[in-house]
């Protein structure tokens, strides 16, 4: 596998544009389509939120049936979430024009993002559709510009490609993603779209993404919350001219190191943009009975809003994340465990035996002030380790998302 | 029943203090005694957090054993948790200095709440025991210091008293309690204490405790993050001399409804009075399928950092209200659910069916502007209804949370 300077337009056949429709945000891009000049197979999943964005039961319904797809149109600004049936038939007309100006018959899928509760300006959204259809064309810049068009309180674009071999032929993936608030994503996150030319059976694709995202996009956390719209989508159109990839195989297991390269950098950039934070935290958990209790005690550690603080203040306050891995759920001997904290500033032992050890508290500040900032603890229960990703939280979580919708 | 000017020093036969220790605060009270002037049996409900602190394991022993208790000690300043054996240590020690200060030989119940993961300065809490001894009184001022001195981040004191009559006789409750971050109880919260001068069984004052923090404490959150150190105590004299009080009776369901006057009361108190808090969020689940569906849908709406930064910023954000309900776990059908706004500014309904109706956002912002705010939830799945208590979040929360040890 090889990373690649790239973003969604990279593999095979895929084109993109990004447009400024006006929906919410002024003077900057807040739509994109992404294309593919040949039908893809598609794999998808979504929030486990009760309550479901229009766009999500839309797109589930393509992924979960045998139907192609050959565009992905995206918009900012407006989530077009408990917005009822309206919201819906909006979906409908929204692909119905898509499939119109690019003169074809396969599915749309759609992404939105945004305020909650508003509906989508249906004719600023058809125009772009219409504008959108003559932007796409397959260059890096086109496909950078899609990234930048879909984020809302980002502060940076998000996106990545990397190739690997299959037989003879170099397949390539190439994906955006955007965060960066109510973050909490269960099954999926909030909009990622990674497109590749493999050539690869359907099953094989959405058995890929849905392990995956496991242990990438659900071991982040901004701010606890898990959004309506979440939604990682997967789409393959062949173009590499591979043999077929099937599940089981060696070719299967370099797709999944692949997938899995571009989910955890993604979802990583995701939790390290969270909205107002100034640090990645990242908690990696060794040593545990089971895999299941290393990833709830690492994302408990992960989410608690006063680790989140601590992190804020550069301050090894190492109690709450004892406090943390506490209340977590999960059954283990505090008085075993071990902490340590670890940055590109250095590595430092805070806590053996469940009880503090005595540190330097000007190292720890100094470990904790870097922009990535991780606690690893050990537990001795086991041998099993996780990890989840975080950001810490600062003012600026507050300016954003006092007044976020005016 | 009736509520009357009082504090923990009201029901007969209880003293109180309250002093200096200089245990981490200076200029100001952090130490506090209440003595009964006989021995009193005890109830007390816990954290449940895998991580207890040592004072926790203390008392837990005590209030599940027959022995009777004749004072609680509590500090503020350092929490006495995350301390092994020699913070358990530390707790037998301030026991037995206690009993010698006071010429007694039952228990002593202890409380500490503050930094987790530093060892007490047993030298200055032995010193606070002796001079707590002299100065305790059973005046109502003496009650008041020590609500006081066991203050961390709380902006104000909290106490309350109560009486009922039973028989003849008046039986008087009166309590006090701290909060205000690391607030997120499980079984019970962050130090509150009850005392009364009833006459009642052992076994129906533990169940009249265990019953109703359930639907009080349980059910109030300022940050998500359970304590190591909460600890809810009963104490109960009998110096009121009525007929003794027996599970089942009326005269039992009169004392479970005072007890429960004074948890709301106090669990309110410690939610309005979180860390950075300007408004307390009342969150009103009804008509749901069964209580637990009420109880955990309030409760993620209450928690929810997005909720409550809309809060803080007075702005009428009801999508992520739904969003909350929405992945809080309970299975409801989003499209029937109904919200309204509340406080002393008048009520506004919001949505209706799942979606937004159109409403003055000028009045919605001054409904929103009060100290206390209440979204009312209708589901139309059943006729349960719960209730829970959380706080806006603010840049006072990070400003108090970056750097808490220093």
């Amino acid at each position: 596998m090889k990373k690649i300077q790239g973003t969604v337009t990279t593999p095979k056949g895929f084109e993109a544009a990004a447009y400024a429709a006006g929906i919410k945000y002024q003077n900057r891009t807040d739509m994109a389509i992404i294309y593919s000049t040949s039908p893809c197979i598609s794999a998808g999943v979504y929030t486990t939120n009760v309550v479901k964005a229009a766009p999500v039961l839309w797109d589930k319904a393509i992924t979960d049936s045998k139907e192609l797809v050959n565009a992905v149109v995206v918009n900012s600004g407006i989530a077009n979430a408990c917005t009822g049936a309206e919201g819906f038939s909006y979906c409908e007309e929204i692909a119905k024009t898509t499939q119109e100006a690019l003169h074809i018959t396969h599915q749309i899928l759609l992404g939105s993002t945004g305020v909650i509760g508003m509906q989508l300006p249906l004719d600023k959204i058809k125009k772009g559709v219409e504008k959108l259809a003559t932007l796409k064309e397959a260059t890096l810049k086109k496909g950078q510009m899609a990234a930048k068009a879909i984020m809302t309180t980002d502060t940076k674009a998000k996106e990545i490609a990397v190739e690997i071999k299959v037989g003879e032929q170099t397949v390539t993936l190439g994906a955006m993603a955007k965060g960066s608030g109510m973050i909490h994503p269960n099954m999926c996150t909030m909009l990622a779209f990674i497109m590749t030319d493999a050539n690869i059976e359907k099953e094989a694709l959405q058995a890929a993404l849905s392990e995956d995202v496991v242990s990438t996009y659900n071991m982040i956390s901004v701010d606890g919350d898990t959004s309506t719209n979440d939604t990682v989508l997967l789409l393959a159109n062949g173009q590499a001219k591979n043999p077929i990839i099937k599940k089981g195989t060696t070719e299967f297991a370099a797709f999944q190191e692949a997938l899995h390269y571009i989910n955890e950098y993604l979802a990583k950039e995701i939790a390290g943009d969270g909205e107002g934070a100034t640090a990645l935290f990242e908690v990696q958990v060794k040593g545990a009975k089971t895999i299941e209790d290393a990833r709830i005690i690492a994302k408990s550690v992960a989410c608690s809003n006063l680790t989140k603080t601590a992190i804020a203040g550069h301050d090894a306050n190492w109690g709450r994340i004892l406090c943390a891995m506490g209340y977590s759920g999960v059954i283990f001997n505090p008085d075993q465990a071990k902490l340590y904290f670890e940055s590109e500033a250095g590595k430092i032992l805070i806590m053996e035996e469940g009880v503090g050890v005595s540190f330097d508290e000007e190292k720890a500040s100094k470990i904790l002030s870097e922009k990535k900032v991780k606690a690893l603890i050990e537990l001795k229960e086991g041998t099993s380790t996780a990890t989840a990703w975080g950001c810490d939280l600062t003012h600026g979580y507050i300016d954003i998302n006092a007044d976020y919708r005016s």
